[in-house]
């Protein structure tokens, strides 16, 4: 699991941020990737790394604002030139259905695989599977905007062979039962309590990506306890004023969600043109001064997300 | 005058070619700027170059594939958010404002400035003022396809000054009626015939870019005595069959229409990613064989239009 800053701008693409995109990379996981946003040149940005645009499953707009989305009809084009067949899956705020249609229907685009959206109703549980859930709660923007919260189902225990080795319990299917952590008798009459076979569990990893948004308790609980925290940071503390009028965290803002909500990791983004160079480390300063393990994004950064255990 | 290649791709974006877009700077001649196709990433490679989107006046759509429209609601927003106020105009065919309004008004995008759309509903001329006249063809493409020739208006010639100092006429009123070319009588009775002191007149230059296209008539119409012919150069000669399969052209056609229709210099853009780095010049070398003033173009290549005397 790994995220992949694919765009870390605000507003307009600068030279050296492009607009919003993050890929998270479920490669281990799930074999796919998962975009969140689409600004214009995204799909530029992904020739520039290893993502391979057939294996992106699905996409999360997080908000309407055209550094969000402009980039969706480009990348959904390349996408099926490059001959992609796996069913794509877009959730985001009613009205990307009608954007994206409109976009390949007017330039006559026909896709090479089935394109599906799911426009968020309501908050709540947006996907579930076996292996991940998706929660999404209302943020506070100037237009309907979401956080997303990606949840990794607990990794069972592994069946500890070697301990069954250990005994001379011979592979079989004495093996599945005990995985299933049934009790099972050998033929000696040695009883075998299942759940002693069993390693550990490992937790699940929480991901939590928000869109643009001013402070709202919202975002206290998408990151609850999260591995990753995902956040704008489009001013700096001195600005808060100017984050309030213009429906936009600061840096320091960001940070008391971090600490408040105990997660592990902030990482900010949607960083201002404003905020050249060293000028952005200033943002990574103040949001650090209440949460340490704070970091400003560029461009292509790589975050692996490791297991906890 | 001077043309500025922003993208010379075909179909998708590839690492060293964007997909299509030009400007035309008309800075000398209407302190303008005018864009013939806005592909993704467009106001990107802006980025890149001396252009002010604020100058951008005018924009012409030759088609509605997405590689040749997805930049446009990006550069349009940006160019609002740089406090752009001019009003800008966008040419092309049926269909171009459903897609620029609908992706306005789904990302809630609000313009500084007044936004015009002509959409073609025949051919002949679009626009005509003092200084330039644009002309319209239909092509040959998959969809609607048009050909633009920009055609400036001559230049006057201008007042001989020097001569009429040599003659002891003073600075004056009379200046202005000689300018006019009207006859003037001094003073002292001599009789100066008005066109004895104007300049040559120097003709207007011509401007071809074309959509996509395979080979058609109209394209020698719209390309006559043109200084210049932006033609696309998807596939070479051998793939001739390819080239009409696809509805495009081959480097050999494009230099044809060059030929017959007494052009300049013959610039070859829409290079399919197929043709990376040296490759891109053997389809220069064939069209060369046909019309020897025969460039390739890059991103970001600019090509200085001369008066012709
Ligand atoms: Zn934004
Ligand atoms: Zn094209």
């Amino acid at each position: 699991m790994e995220l992949e800053f694919l765009g870390t701008g605000a507003g307009s693409p600068a030279k050296f941020r492009n607009v919003t995109s993050l890929a998270l990379k479920l490669l281990d996981e799930r074999n796919a990737v998962w975009l969140f946003d689409v600004g214009e040149g995204t799909q530029q940005q992904i020739l520039r790394t290893t993502i391979r645009p057939r294996k992106i499953e699905k996409i999360f707009i997080t908000h309407l604002h055209g550094d969000h989305i402009f980039g969706l009809p480009g990348f959904l084009s390349s996408r099926s030139f490059q001959g992609g067949e796996g069913t794509l899956t877009i959730y985001g705020p009613r009205g990307i259905r009608d954007y994206v249609m409109t976009s390949l229907r007017v330039s006559e685009t026909h896709l090479s695989y089935p394109l599906n959206f799911v426009e968020i109703t309501k908050e709540g549980i947006l996907f579930d599977d076996a292996t991940f859930r998706v929660e999404c709660l209302r943020l506070d923007h100037r237009i309907a905007s979401y956080g997303y919260r990606v949840v990794e189902k607990d990794h069972p225990g592994e069946l500890l062979v070697a301990k069954l080795k250990e005994l001379g319990v011979p592979a079989g299917p004495l093996y599945g039962q005990l995985k299933t952590r049934k009790d099972v008798t050998l033929a000696d009459g040695t009883l075998l309590h299942g759940p002693d076979f069993i390693g550990a569990a490992q937790k699940g990893r929480i991901i939590t990506i928000l869109g643009d948004t001013r402070l709202t308790k919202n975002s206290y609980k998408l990151a609850k306890d999260a591995d990753v925290l995902v956040h704008e940071s489009t001013f700096s503390k001195a600005e808060a004023k100017m984050a309030t009028n213009y429906y936009h965290s600061t840096s320091a803002q960001a940070a008391d969600v971090a600490k408040k909500s105990g997660v592990q990791q902030l990482l900010l983004t949607h960083i201002s043109a404003r905020y050249v160079g060293k000028m952005a480390l200033n943002l990574q300063e103040e949001a650090r001064k209440t949460f340490s393990n704070t970091r400003v994004v560029k461009d292509f950064d790589q975050i692996k997300v490791p297991l906890r255990n």
